[in-house]
């Protein structure tokens, strides 16, 4: 049994596996593949201070094989970058860096391309380049998945028109619907989320190519890097972190290594640990680590700063909803960030209701995490888990044991974080923790108070109207009959007719 | 930007994506930890044709802080192998085997142990005996995440008692409930879906040790390797496989790498894809080997074989069911094995309906694959997604748009496969590929159609009763009144009573 123990590379793993990384059914990994490519293409222009442009394209090759290119405007990348941010899985620049970003495990274009050499034999193919005068270097890269290292099957300069840019292509066997899970929402669905990026779309099927333009000039603000903060450190990764760092002494670790921790701070996590200052860092022994992992937890220190997050805003969100949805009622709520063990995060939250909307259907669900959405596992993200654990009855709409409530009624959260706890690699759904679900109901609920606002007084509205109409209705005939029995001329009747409506108008106001 | 770019190491990626193991909160840590361990020791003593005792213990030593130990009488682990098993993520016997086992992708012990030092700083401490006459050879260890590769802290020869096994014990930050997710439901789940092994469990505030006799000593019959089978192949992995093969001509090389295919089936599909059979494999270009590809799913191949699979049965799931469910009604399906992409799998159902389980309630569900209790992430897995796309109500139960049936039932649903399509690196929910959800929802009809059957039956007799009851309740007063109006005798009464109530019991049982 011995000799047949032996080890696995991550690629051998996520080929076997490759559910995890989106790629269980072909529907699904044309749509990941897409995915993966923009998000890099995003994070890459909105990290240069450059608007984005994209040229999303999908050209049908046979009934179930498709190429697929994402072309961007973006900085470009160093050509010696280039085999192994497409040819090697955990491989990136976001994975060691606490900011948002859409990418974070750099897994996802390498796995796409190793999907694709799986299911077609055939290289991904990119081209890059960083600036007007550079050259556009070409590749064609094959993953080595035993080894989980790039191969290099064509590396030249070519011709290429683009001042400054990436375009990756690979082609896949996959299939292209339209639909709920369709690529086509998708890129619908980005382009909400996302108001301040311009995308051409052509798909099989279509004629010429889709156009979303820009509908803000504005780039949201470039999110800033920030260190740990101390109350998401746990007693191990402290341990570690005091054994690497650079600082001479403990107090200097504290304030060096981590956010909030000014000098004031640090001495008085020392003093609770009952720690010299002055210690060296290198030689904390795992009893004096406890005490210091306890001290931290004992002392005020100030929450994370928030500028490593770019939500998306309440105006942003109400106009994406407005254009998008035909509702005829809206509102909006981004909540404060909060922490959860130690990472910022953001929850943001946005309801249309009623207009057009089908009234017996489930309320339609539309998720993001840091401004990409979430198409799949629906049942098991977070933000639907926080749905279901609300009792939506109270806020004027039916529910049912264990479902989600029906109305009229769409509902767009997001999720913004330095790092989004997705379920699963493909990065389909969000892990709740207890933080997270917290301030996502925090949200849905404030959302739903506002929402029975606007429902009772619909309902006052529509009773209002049935009164009005009773009042409209009945008048005339009172007067008549007032007439007949008291002989009064027909000019008296008008005036007593007049009377009584504004006299019953008024009483029904101010009820 | 480009400087910034670095590789990930495996162990790195997931203590940042610790959820994805089954780290997210310390109820579930604790669970995960011993899970792990059991799992490894059922597998190792059924491999080795040993019937298992575990000896399971989980000591509280603060508030949140538990030590858990897991003991078994397996084989042992050879000493050399020891420091890697539990110190180094992605290393295994089993991923690379197509057969059923518990554990697959050599990560969960080693993570289990990861946790542990992330939460304390303590190593993971093993202990294991090869043999009567072996020494028991004690281990600390703890895994270098930056390299993924484990550190040993203490290798020295101990004192122990067992003539042979392994015992693995953690520290660990955790949560010890009782209730629906506990390790005590774990703990009789499994004993339940294992009746060949025997487990003495203790935890913190019972009185001594827990004992679940064997139930059976037999073991279940040890599942054979096989090798992958043609039809789930795909065109990247062949053009892989015929690169590497150590076949000398193609028609040997589909012969000797795959399952099934015999010197005729080698011939027939070298023939379908105009290949020459005595081809060298290595050097068979893309165009070629989509030709190969495309006939191999042209050409009959027989079904894989299934001695790889180790299904509980229906009699073992009827048995377990009746000693742990209170219900009136039971059933069980064992389906004939199934493929989904290469890989052989089974599904078994079984059912337990009405006596004192809760009427109003939604359906209790077990979910198990490959004979381990599923207890996380319930909606998200493929069991659920059958149980809610059957209509129940055409089986007598009711249901909500979007939720579990309700109804006084319990479920079992087992899934055993050579590789069990996991949706996380935790094992918790299984993916929906469409021909494990085909076979799902068959299982699952026709234990709603025994279940139906029951139903109406059980409605009738109920009816029976009732009109019977008339009977008995009616007929005595007719007797009198016929007695009083035709003025009979009390004999003549009797008889006409007796004949009556025949007449109207033969009528209503013959309708």
């Amino acid at each position: 049994m011995a000799t047949r123990q032996r080890e696995i590379s991550v690629s051998e793993f996520f080929t076997k596996n490759r559910h995890l990384l989106g790629f269980d059914n072909p529907q699904k990994a044309l749509l990941t593949a897409i995915k993966e490519a923009v998000d890099n293409s995003l994070d890459a222009c909105e990290e240069a201070g450059i608007l984005p442009t994209l040229r999303i394209n999908i050209r049908q090759l046979a009934e179930d094989r498709f190429r697929m290119a994402v072309e961007d405007n973006g900085p470009g990348i160093v050509k010696a970058q280039v085999p192994k941010i497409f040819g090697k899985l955990l491989y990136g620049s976001k994975f060691h860096t606490l900011k948002q970003a859409r990418g974070q495990q750099g897994i996802g274009i390498s796995a796409a391309g190793m999907y694709g050499l799986l299911t077609t034999g055939k290289s991904v193919v990119v081209i890059s380049r960083t600036g007007p005068g550079k050259p556009a270097h070409y590749y064609e890269i094959q993953i080595d998945t035993r080894k989980n290292t790039p191969q290099i099957i064509i590396d030249s300069v070519r011709e290429w028109d683009p001042p400054h840019g990436t375009r990756v292509e690979i082609e896949l066997v996959g299939t292209y619907k339209k639909g709920r899970h369709s690529v086509d929402d998708y890129v619908r669905q980005t382009a909400i989320a996302n108001p301040h990026c311009e995308i051409f779309y052509s798909f099989p099927g279509g004629d010429g190519v889709q156009h979303f333009p820009r509908a803000t000039e504005l780039l949201p603000p470039e999110p800033r890097e920030i260190k740990p903060h101390p109350y998401g450190v746990e007693l191990g990764a402290l341990i570690k972190m005091l054994k690497e760092t650079r600082a001479r002494n403990l107090a200097g670790a504290l304030q060096h290594d981590f956010s909030r921790v000014s000098s004031r701070v640090a001495l008085e996590i020392c003093q609770a640990a009952q720690l010299r200052p002055s210690a060296n860092p290198h030689s904390i022994a795992v009893n004096e680590a406890e005490r210091l992992y306890k001290a931290i937890n004992s002392v005020k220190i100030m929450s994370p700063p928030t500028g490593c997050l770019s939500p998306i805003g309440e105006e942003q969100i109400l106009s994406g909803m407005n254009k998008e949805i035909p509702a005829s009622f809206f509102t909006a709520i981004t909540r404060t960030p909060s922490v959860y063990r130690g990472n910022p995060f953001q929850v943001e939250v946005g309801m249309a209701y009623g207009g057009e909307l089908p009234a017996d259907d489930l309320v339609d669900l539309l998720r993001f995490a840091n401004r990409v959405p979430l198409q799949y596992q629906q049942s098991a993200c977070a933000i639907t888990k926080a749905v279901l654990s609300i009792d939506w009855r109270g806020y004027g709409l039916s529910m049912a044991k264990g479902a989600l409530p029906a109305g009229p009624m769409s509902l767009f959260v997001h999720i913004a974080s330095v790092w989004v706890p997705f379920t699963s690699e493909s990065k389909e759904a969000i892990a709740g923790y207890p933080e997270i679900m917290r301030e996502l109901r925090l949200a849905l609920q404030d959302c739903g108070r506002r929402l029975a606002v606007h429902i009772r007084a619909r309902r006052r509205e529509v009773e209002e109207e049935k009164k009005k109409s009773y009042i409209e209705r009945y008048i005339p005939h009172i007067g008549i009959a007032l007439r007949e029995i008291l002989g009064l001329s027909e000019k008296v009747e008008t005036e007593l007719v007049t009377t009584l409506r504004e006299v019953l108008e008024r009483s029904r106001t101010t009820k």
